[in-house]
């Protein structure tokens, strides 16, 4: 039995995930009943005043919102298919952060606003400019002057077919750009390996992506960068 | 026996390649040996006065040099692999057609100068403008006017990686483009797909595509192009 | 803030994207609810005279005519899934471009409308044989006849299945062929890889592609060709 | 003990491969050193009076040649990479079977001699027709004439790069078709897969496909059909 | 235009397909509507008297039967998914051909017995044998026996999953033996890919396939080979 | 004749396969009618006392549930899809064996209940612990003593997304381990490949897998190691 | 700080890998130097009285044994191409575990004999029987009758091509069977993805694989199980 | 020619790339011969005080440093395969930023390396750790102790074969986490896409990818990333 002792140490762990990663814990509704979601917003709104949940279908989310409305406060967004539900007394604290939200085309728009979401959960500022693809590449220049001068630190770009804007941005902007490929096109790679090959393929350094439709994951990257920065602002160390 | 008749009309046919699709045939030296090149080099030049050999290496160009020079007029273009043979009396007489050929970086050179040498021996004015990539968009705005002044009436642009060139490059010139993905990058998609991938999924229509380092089909393709425009522009029809 | 003053340029690009690119935009209903199509199709008409809807299934298409007709004057052809309204004074005037579509079997047949109908839009003449496929080769005679006495300047070929069929055509016409593979087909290959490889591994010079499935992009390309054709003829530059 | 008596009845088995299957067995020297070629060679026509080596590189049969002539009668084809070692005393009888091998490039020439000699070691009479690929359609003329005069029974098509030749063959031959896809090509679907998948979508009934390269596998096929026919015109039943 | 003369051969291709290549044309009922199914069946019968179609799901066979008897006897396979109709005076002449077809699980019946429908309607005599796989190798002495006992020419072997049993058992007949991998099977390579591979990788020449799910070509080509042999045991050559 | 003898060794086969292979036969439900299942079970049951259905949905089951309790003992598990009969008399003799199973996830349930229950079929004691995620690593700690007091002789690690648990695992008990990679997860290797491919590139041995989702194969390979174990512990050998 | 503290008990695991998983740690020598082998070879016989290397090649092998014998034992098994290095005073304590190694073909025997030394290196007894393939599958009746005799409790089966054995293995012997895919093959899913689908296909629960070429997890694992039941039989416990 | 006029701006595009995305170009030697290596080496020095050349082999490296010292300072690391050069009055000037490189095994030790060596050349402080892969998971406490006392903003992690490590340690760090898959592997997956797969499926968010074998893009992204936070320590604003 000796040699199960090494993992005793774990058993320790019983701070909550966000402090140790920096980033709130979600609920993925897809695959999931909505009793079992309304249970999990429940449970989550009670230990930390809040909840984010994703990939919520229109139908689930009027339900979730008859039920626990007006105890918690609800915002659904069903472009983005995320529903926020917060205690009367909370509020999510401003962090300083500032991050953007770029997308390429209309069809990006739901995976735009769930990264744009998960960065104000985070307390972030979320400037957004949307429609911006490569085809419309002079549309860029006014977000690009915000993002200058808002003093954001993370940019977050989104596009699906031939997945170029990324590139784009990432080599006139000096902060880190996270690449989000989305399923949208079709034949030849058109599930978003285009996309995601484009990216990963793409030579300009600073730029580094996650997976097909993974707002979330782009949204609270992008947020915890700047949430770095802003505490070095005022003065703070990383996970403080 | 009765059943074969129908194809008996083909054996009447002895005319030409060049005639009947507007485009000559070439020597591809990959996979053949330094001899069958000579003696295809001989032939085709003896026929048609000339002969245009691709993807060959450096090493059998030179014993082909030694060997039917001063016979024959022979250019070899190192970069692109192309060597071009001319029977002393023979010339390129200039049909007027007029192409541009785009390269995103160095490692494209290869493809784009294939594209080149073969739009020449067509008969086209061939205006070229490498290392234009999407990181050096900028760049981009000279080859633009050129090719405007010039009256180009097809582009053909080359580019490994991302890939995006060709999509950019279509949305700001109102005549064909012709996209080349190269075989150029590493990890996945980095054997062309990606950039294959890329200009497939492109929604800027006017763009097609040929195979992954096809220098020569799209060379070949825009020079046809441009023969057309300008057999019009002389008030001849197609194929005359 | 000096770094993005090198895309200012852009902001001053508000001419239309026909004129750039001389391709009109089309309203892809692929994705979009019928009260979007509605709207755009109201305001691409209203802009451009006229508008080209593709993608669109039957259903939405009743509702649009029953809310704009007469209004506007709509021609909707089922089997191309094109939508095409116009303004009561809208006509598209003939550029004098020719194009020809083929297709090789009945279930291509979708594919080749659409392209037929966009170069219609474009001012082309369009010739159209369907149901050539290799199996029945013999039959392509005729319409490679029509092509030749009509002064065709482009030819889309639309094939699924094995996808030989641009490659024959090619070889027996000499200007530019557009090779549309369609997602017609069973088992290893037959969401339409077969037929793009073929088209991509031909070795007929003078034949590109478009993505599988993409009549628009393959009528749009041909029809730009015959367009630049047509202007020579007439005496006019590229983009005039 | 008792459940492996099922399989006792195997123990029987000692009579030939050849009869119980009418294809002998053969060499396969890829992967195998020069000794275990000669080794096996030697073993082979001992026993059955000749052998049949596969894929054997020029450098190894000339080895083989030394050491085993004159004991052995030995034929070594270079371009078809075969090697047949015979007794003294032995002939290869002829069954009266028919083949004909057709191929579409200079390239596929390795597997079409392959596919012969494999033929002729079997008994048949094999015709051939090299070089008659899509682009060279008219050439096929003569060819399928000689199919029909001299009684074929199985015809073995080897095409690589489009890989359309063997549906055209198919549609023009009352007897069975066996596609035999080889590696030769480029980029996208260069290594055989075009051509295999092309093979595979076809339309044409009585058109059956081996792996990629395998003209042994297609010649064996081929020969034992024609055997079979063979066999019934001179009034014997299968495999005696 | 005299390049377009070598195809004119073909306008004097008037003759019926069923002569030309040995197989009758079939009506793939997928992707038809009733209506279009209903016409060719007319359409078929009357010229040859009856007809094939393939792939036909029981509801649209329902309605053909109502509209077209009694005027053709229909005979409808809903496990073959296979519709047969027939003049009142038609027979379908027996040609003497035996073949085989074997099926490993009873998820491959459906391929299996579009297989042999397809062969009985050309003729020949089909010997079945389901539910054989692997698995259950002791289950396939009998049909070997009778397959030897009849005479049989050729084997259709129907596997999916791990596709095995063509291997198997052409290793233990002295005939032809045709593989349709099918779609059955789950996770990695479960789309018939992992049947498809293993029966293209086997070393058992003599052994050549068709695609995923293709039990009519499977069908046709062995009643084709078994045709052969049987015309070759009454004296004609092929085709006659 | 001669050549078939080798096999009539199988003819004797007729012990059960429960015997032969140490595992008992099971009903996939997937791709049968409810009246097919309802028929295998009855047969089963009479023959073996019991019977196992997998992938069973709750309508089948609730139907076979109707019609056959109470003639026979039904236990459904809707989260594993499996519904186990016993007869009256019937009861599942423990052999002493004793697996575990592990799920990374929530969503991996399904697979690792259908793993538990043929385990329990088979006469095993199941420890489970789901939940265990990598994400989650200190929560493995209680398992592992678990596993080490109860003398686990295999242990089943079900998970997909990025399928790390069984390397992980297996790193820290000194028995094997079956990774079943689940086809949860989404864009580029969602559906269960990059799960496979980990499990797979492990560098853990001991660690071996079955394909995507397959819980039953699993669960029966861990109870088959844990039955031999036992039974060695019993002083019996294996297949007794 | 505090949210490092749950992994301080890692700190405590310093007892040897052998003793936590059952399964001795080795050398693989692919992609290090013959300095880097040689320096590991001395610790690990150093600290452990012995050591495995696999994956050595044979010009490594030689510079290995002159420099370190005679100090240590060595055993090089060129087919298998792994290296045993042992202390004069260390030998290799038979643990009563028994397993056996089959092998398909020729070419799959490095992949068998590394599985072989790596058992024996565990201390198993191994039987192997190579040259069993599905083509000679009545020569599988002696090696089972072995198996049996024996008293195996686990069987390796390597299969490269069409990997059909490990299934039909599986299917007469009631102990597991862990299969091994081999990258032996050509053409369509010919570097080892047709055994391994195969494999992974296959409906005989109680089969489960490893990657490509794996000998050495396949033997470690089967070892592993061995060991278990040999331990049951002596009256230990796992681990023990 | 007015519709160029929009991409003017570009012209004004004359500051150096590292001040518009803070990052500085560097040499990519793979693909590039030696002398081409000297002159751009010699460029880049002459510019901007240094260069950085990655992916350049030995040979390449010692020819680079006679030629160029003792002009330049040259330091080559023969692991990372990079090549720093600088003037003499060259020092790279510490940004306060800091990261940490960790590598799963040995053989990511030279992408490790790359992205080490870039991230210094950026004015970054890098801690490293390497051979801390999932098996030896014990090993990760010290680097992770160190990276929160250093303030380390963000950590590269470098994984082939499984690709787990990443998710681990982002799961233990609240500042964002950069993955390189690495080309490391066999068989199934072996090529990087196994490791690609398992970190972009990862559910831990604030972990992004880069290409396969990217250090140098992972290294700049993570400085990137540390300089961002080290300036707004200091009070400056993004880019300043």
């Amino acid at each position: 039995m000796d040699h199960l002792k090494h993992i005793e140490g774990f058993a320790r762990l019983d701070f909550d995930r966000h402090k140790r990663t920096g980033i709130p814990e979600s609920i993925l509704a897809e695959g999931k009943t909505t009793e079992q979601i309304i249970s999990l917003v429940r449970c989550f709104t009670q230990k930390a005043g809040y909840s984010l949940t994703t990939r919520i279908r229109v139908e689930a989310a009027r339900v979730v919102q008859q039920q626990l409305q007006p105890d918690l406060k609800i915002v659904y967004n069903e472009t983005g298919r995320t529903l926020v539900a917060q205690r009367a007394e909370h509020t999510f604290e401003p962090t300083g952060g500032k991050i953007a939200v770029l997308a390429a085309g209309t069809s990006d728009l739901p995976v735009a606003e769930e990264a744009r979401v998960t960065a104000e959960v985070m307390g972030c500022e979320v400037m957004t400019a949307y429609d911006v693809g490569v085809a419309g590449i002079h549309r860029l220049l006014k977000p690009l002057e915000q993002i200058h001068e808002l003093g954001v630190s993370a940019v977050v770009v989104v596009a699906g077919m031939e997945g170029a804007l990324p590139t784009v941005v990432r080599g006139l902007v000096p902060i880190p750009v996270i690449g989000v490929p989305t399923s949208v096109g079709y034949g030849y790679g058109g599930k978003g390996e285009a996309a995601l090959m484009t990216m990963l393929q793409s030579c300009a350094p600073g730029l580094t992506v996650v997976n097909i439709d993974n707002g979330f994951g782009a949204g609270a990257t992008a947020a915890l960068i700047a949430n770095c920065v802003a505490a070095a602002h005022a003065g703070r160390k990383n996970g403080e």
